[in-house]
């Protein structure tokens, strides 16, 4: 997978459009920048103050996009590179992840909030590697 | 597109995997049944007994899952053919809909739900036909 750093995340602004009876939000098109391939589209809520962390893909490109609530990630290189990013309805983009980054999130936003992933291959637990919260230092109360 | 009929409307399973700090939903796979190709994904949010009708698409195949909420579908073919189905967080099914059925849908979770759409095509005005909701004679208040 090559060296690769928090730099190459790419942030994607995407469209809502008012509607009487609710809005639509779009989330992707195949000929839109981050699209690699589609692998399966999943779900994430995430609970206000509760965190998610850490994971890193060694094969799979994420796209991150959170239609409800607002999320706050973080993401590091092997390099030493860390990069935040928060989104939800108040800042609506979409996050494209290359695979080798390691990430975390937390909700902002009560009661939950929900992130959708497209990712570019299913889901395969031989692809990815966890560490618990702790193996990772980073002070997520900064934020608050 | 040829004579299509509600009855080939699929209703296909999802899993929800309990979480500490938030659930995870499937969603779509691409080697699942209802898969056809990826062109787009987005969502629509439907405010509680709001309700967003009529219309059909010439060409695209829909997927509808409903993560938040609940929501009532109803769909048309030109055979006189009537479905409903209520899906959503209490039966988390996805739907998927070939083109050619005229399809509607309500809100029945306050304060909104929201479904996601994965359509083997983008979003082309062209291949989508409306019709105003009363257009099309249904009682939407016998479901109450």
């Amino acid at each position: 997978m090559g060296t690769v750093s928090v730099a190459q995340i790419k942030v994607t602004p995407l469209k809502r459009i008012s509607l009487a009876g609710g809005d639509v939000l779009h989330g992707m098109k195949r000929d839109e920048p981050g699209f690699v391939d589609f692998g399966e589209a999943y779900f994430s809520m995430i609970e206000v103050d509760a965190i998610k962390a850490w994971k890193r893909h060694l094969r799979m490109t994420l796209n991150f996009v959170v239609p409800i609530g607002m999320v706050r990630f973080v993401f590091m290189d092997d390099q030493g590179g860390l990069r935040e990013e928060v989104t939800g309805m108040d800042r609506y983009v979409r996050l494209t992840v290359p695979p080798g980054i390691w990430f975390g999130f937390k909700g902002l936003t009560a009661p939950y909030s929900m992130l959708m992933n497209i990712a570019d291959i299913p889901h395969d637990p031989v692809e990815i590697e966890r560490k618990s919260l702790d193996e990772i230092h980073f002070n997520w109360e900064h934020m608050k």
